[in-house]
């Protein structure tokens, strides 16, 4: 007899009917003869809703009240779950993040887990009980409750498992897994039996938005065995592991794509020790996420810097970039907020040379141009323009998938 | 400068320009120069809210998860105050009952308050902030959330401005204060400037639906100087304190009615010791709360017996009553939902004699039969038919009070 630890999402349990298929779900894998810890996130819309009221009191709220408010969602969807599941016959019982040990900084709003005392929940589950987790929060050392920040639901149920050493941790979703390409664009996306930590890692930075990567880096730190699957049906979905052997890995595992980037260029940077550092964190004050760098070869003492953030970030970066400008001596900047980025990821890359080349011959052949590059040693990143999206998605699958 | 404890019900911060109401009243009291603390209700209808998703998943929740859920509509409420009185610009902090230090017994939605540690509460107010502690809730031994039942808010109040030795508990509510009777009913009906524990515990029991009983009693154990005003006015409410003399007060200082009253009359029940015990611990195993219990004189070695309940526990009490009927050999049992109570309570009833004759002959003169009689030190109850009632006020009022 194992552990199991599941997590669904808001929209896994967005209404009652909802949170009574979920029910039958998780005693299923009771019934099956595991013992279960069940993850849940706020009912559907419940936490823009609370936002809403926020807003109509105050623009710039206190983070440990906004945090206090939110954490009421998740403690709602675990206490109507207990009662769902104790209705099926089977005993359970509710948590909050706090009841469950999980000690968090004391970043509001995106805390960061520090530890987890698991006793509560061994305690429960050794009475045979289902354990109901409030996800997405914890408390810090002053009592106080916190939450984890958007996706968070997914970190708490990877940490759980990780504490608990459970079997598996299954992410239920609103898809059947990890495909080589978003379905919605490239029709001939196929849905992966698994995925490396790494590649999971690349995929889900690059804007494939089925897990966030916080969670994945915490399985791959602690070696939990993830899966994805829908909780809509029964398919297998895809296992996130560790990669036994590099030489056996498919060169390039999926395409990744994502619409929301934006692309500032700092032309004619001098090249002096500390101006990296000064534009970037004026950047970072802003809490403005930069993704790509790029910087150039030096030429007569100057250089161009160009780095890319979410499209919704552009209109707060533009004074602090204007004022760096200045500061440094730059001679000026420009942006430009139709832009994509398109991805090959693969943990077999580092051992099949030319596929960067075979990446760039494929979008050249479509007559697509590229504006930046960015390179790890399993992804490959190309900055082009926005209404080449869809066709270099279906191009580069058509190259590396099929 | 004194610690001045404010409790606001649901209907006193329904919506958000509620909420920015009292957050303005929270901050005058602020200014006037006293620490303040706030405790509030579930906003409006939350709490039926709630009640209505469960409904739809079980009609037999367990009570841990329902407290588990509730209690999310005060922690609601007492975040977005927070934020409403940051906003007018005085540092506010939310505290969860756990947070605040109250620790209950183990009764899941109806728990008791068995101690409260003050000190995260003083160390916020020592740090100039206002204080704002969810009502109705507490933490039991086991670290889970339990509610303290029907009006627990009133209770939080008082029992931590017990624990803080507080100079004063406010109770705002949608009332001017204590009225000698039911204004809707009586229209001659004045506001008290004070009334004593005592009274009010009599009149928050008789049907006066002011302030819970269970509060009214912590109050007067530990001395708490009570005020109940409206959250809607500024007017002074009714001060409830300890009677400085007997002799100096009023007969009468209000008359209460009750229309939520069943009686249920067992006839030719035998005189043996341990039957009473028998009928009413079959009662109390149901969840059946009796009021008041008559017994006449033994003829023959049988008697009547005659008790009241509220009128929505009557269709409970009667399989009940039924069986017992069979059990100690009654003849019979008689039920009658269409009674009401008026009563009259005053401190001063003690050594005025002639008080309960005063109110036989006001109910005489109007022709009113009565048909139970209950007395205490300071209270008169009588039991008449529904259709009576108002006159039956009208007719007290008018004997006692003017």
């Amino acid at each position: 007899m194992g552990i199991r630890v599941q997590k669904f999402g808001g929209s896994s349990v967005a209404n009652i009917a909802l949170i009574n298929n979920v029910a039958r779900r998780v005693v299923k894998a009771k019934e099956e003869g595991d013992q279960v810890v069940v993850v849940l996130s706020a009912m559907g819309d419940t936490t823009d809703e609370l936002l809403d009221k926020v807003r109509e009191i105050t623009s710039h709220p206190p983070a440990r009240e906004i945090d206090m408010l939110l954490s009421t969602g998740e403690q709602v969807s675990i206490a109507l779950m207990a009662m769902a599941i104790n209705e099926l016959g089977y005993p359970a019982v509710s948590l909050t993040g706090y009841q469950a040990g999980i000690q968090t900084d004391n970043a509001y709003t995106k805390g960061r887990i520090l530890n987890i005392e698991p006793e509560r929940i061994l305690r429960e589950l050794e009475q045979d009980k289902i354990v109901i987790v409030a996800g997405f929060q914890g408390m810090n050392q002053n009592n106080d409750i916190t939450t984890l920040g958007r996706g968070g639901s997914d970190t708490t149920a990877v940490a759980l498992a990780a504490a608990l050493k459970a079997d598996i941790c299954e992410i239920y979703t609103d898809v059947d897994g990890v495909y080589t390409a978003d379905p919605r664009i490239e029709p001939r996306a196929k849905k992966l039996d698994f995925i490396s930590y790494d590649e999971m890692l690349e995929m889900a930075s690059l804007g494939a938005l089925v897990l966030q990567p916080r969670a994945v880096e915490f399985a791959k730190n602690y070696s939990v065995p993830l899966v994805i699957r829908s909780s809509f049906n029964n398919n297998a979905g895809t296992l996130v592991g560790e990669v036994e052997s590099v030489e056996n890995c498919r060169p390039v595992s999926g395409v990744a794509h994502d619409l929301n980037v934006a692309k500032i260029g700092i032309f004619d940077v001098p090249d002096r020790p500390g101006i990296a550092k000064k534009i970037f964190s004026a950047l970072a004050q802003e809490q403005i996420n930069v993704d790509m760098i790029i910087q150039g070869w030096v030429r007569d003492g100057r250089n161009d810097i160009v780095f890319t953030t979410a499209r919704g970030d552009l209109e707060k970066a533009i004074p602090v970039v204007e004022k760096v400008v200045e500061e440094i001596g730059a001679s000026g900047f420009v942006y430009n907020d139709r832009v994509a980025k398109v991805s090959i990821v693969g943990a077999g890359m580092i051992t099949n040379p030319g596929v960067a080349a075979d990446m760039f011959k494929a979008l050249a052949n479509q007559g697509i141009n590229i504006e930046m590059i960015s390179t790890s040693e399993i992804k490959v990143s190309c900055i082009i323009a926005e209404e080449h999206a869809l066709k270099a998605v279906n191009a580069l699958h058509e190259e590396f998938i099929k």
